[in-house]
């Protein structure tokens, strides 16, 4: 299988140049040696802008004016929307029954064109329609110019910090931490690149210990409150994986929460949970963690309010 | 009076940039040419620390030696800690009994000797602190050197997007809205400079409107849920505005409630009251603002949880 390479990434740090936020690294009081990658602070308040971009940005114009459609119940459907719209041509999102309300109309506000149906069908029917109408679908993580693009995010935290010891990066179907690993070991084969999971969606470290690509039945993935790192990884991100990222961490529901209450209390970043699990890891295995700054990559903030209402209001001991 | 000038704003640019976080100019996809510029990603939740820092990092060595004083219940305690820090030297930070709890470990940690006082003892004692250990006293907002760090901000915005129209401002003493004039006028006279008070706490409005300073009793500017604006101008601020600021917008209540939500659900940034209030004018007088972009300062985001957990919970209308 082919990896993506650090040319691959470079050249997508320039075509994605002018559609994204480029994030600061954030220090921190409340934490020793941790700095923070807030990418929670992209328009559509996730990373998946920058791999969606990428993407779109790198088909032949005459190939891009047919239309894009991705098929998502959550932040890549208004990545491929934005995506979509940057480069002035039509989105469509397929959009399975039950979504956030508030996700479908985001993704409409992006002017994509969403289209319900049952969950089932989501990837026949967006497979149907890019057949009929000539549509290029962007998959959310498992294709190579989408990891590309979210390796960006590796180049600026070695730009900010060169010394970076450990790279920590929320994890669930691969392409972000993916995309980072080839960026940052390219430039700086000793820094760490460690992938995080939720314990209740750990496909990656099971899929790693058993030597081949292991899913969990959704009614396993989805005890975790992570909703965005419920799914698991795909042959060609477990690939790079294997290859370039130097371990997995796992972390529990409640230091889950406890970092998404750090994050708005003591750096005043809005986490979603699956955001929010690279700074549970530094909480919880901090102490095992080799020496030299850790960057912790806060990969989304699209939580519920009442959600992170509850957790504002709970007392919780730290892990 | 004499005013501060752009060449004190750029040397103070130049003598804190390794002690702050260079935030970036973050565009909206909920609000029409509105870009935030999010202070409260400061390590101590606030655009504090840039004045700070300047003001102590001007001191000769032999002076700032003897050590730093400051009194404040709020933001201003931790920044002269932090900035004291970032130089090696002593920090005593003078705050009234009844502060937060939260507030006074925080400074402790930041290596600063807290001096708990009653209310009214606040200034005599540090004055009579200054004098007896020869600490300078370094002011919240009423120094030409805390006003040229708090400037920074607007090179930094013009920097990111020269085409500003108009530039809000969260303002209680003054010394944020003081020193971005300052950068943003000499740069940019047709870029507006708008200073942003609660209505509950409009001393500005009321000065220009009279003519001269006036101050309101503090029962009155109590009643505003924006704390951290609460304090009045000083006659120094008060020139700088008269001679450089184009303008002044008051909020309610309600419509900062609805600003912090807002930031929080729609851009992920937790705010606290009085950081959000320039938000909070953007979303209530935008039909009233010029053309162009709009760049609202975020100022800080020192929120209790439990308020903020109150906040999301609330069903608000738009202003």
């Amino acid at each position: 299988m082919t990896l993506i390479s650090l040319a691959d990434v470079q050249a997508a740090a320039e075509r994605i140049r002018g559609g994204i936020v480029r994030t600061p690294l954030v220090p921190t009081l409340w934490a020793d040696r941790l700095w923070l990658k807030p990418e929670n602070l992209q328009v559509i308040g996730a990373f998946k802008i920058r791999g969606a971009l990428n993407a779109v940005g790198k088909l032949a114009p005459e190939v891009r004016a047919r239309g894009i459609i991705s098929h998502s119940s959550g932040n890549h459907a208004q990545a491929t929307a934005l995506a979509a719209r940057h480069y002035g041509v039509k989105a469509v999102a397929v959009m399975p029954e039950g979504s956030p309300r508030v996700k479908v109309e985001r993704t409409r506000a992006l002017g994509a064109e969403v289209v319900i149906v049952p969950p089932q069908d989501r990837e026949p029917r967006t497979l149907a329609l890019a057949e009929e109408h000539g549509y290029v679908i962007v998959p959310p993580f498992d294709h190579p110019d989408v990891i590309a693009g979210q390796g960006t995010i590796g180049l600026e935290i070695l730009v900010d910090l060169p010394s970076a010891g450990t790279v920590l990066v929320p994890t669930g179907g691969g392409g972000l931490v993916s995309g980072i690993a080839t960026a940052v070991k390219a430039l700086s084969p000793e820094t760490r690149v460690i992938a995080v999971e939720p314990k209740f969606a750990a496909e990656l470290q099971e899929s790693l210990e058993v030597g081949e690509r292991v899913t969990w039945p959704v009614d396993r993935t989805y005890r975790t409150i992570a909703d965005s790192v419920r799914v698991g990884v795909s042959e060609l991100t477990l690939a790079h994986i294997r290859e370039r990222v130097d371990g997995v961490l796992t972390v529990t529901e409640d230091q889950i929460r406890h970092a998404v209450r750090t994050l708005a209390t003591e750096s005043r970043l809005v986490a979603e949970p699956g955001g929010a699990i690279a700074v549970a890891a530094y909480l919880a295995h901090s102490g095992s963690l080799p020496p030299g700054d850790v960057v912790a990559v806060v990969s989304g903030g699209n939580i519920d309010p009442p959600r992170l209402a509850e957790i504002l209001g709970e007392t919780l001991d730290g892990p």
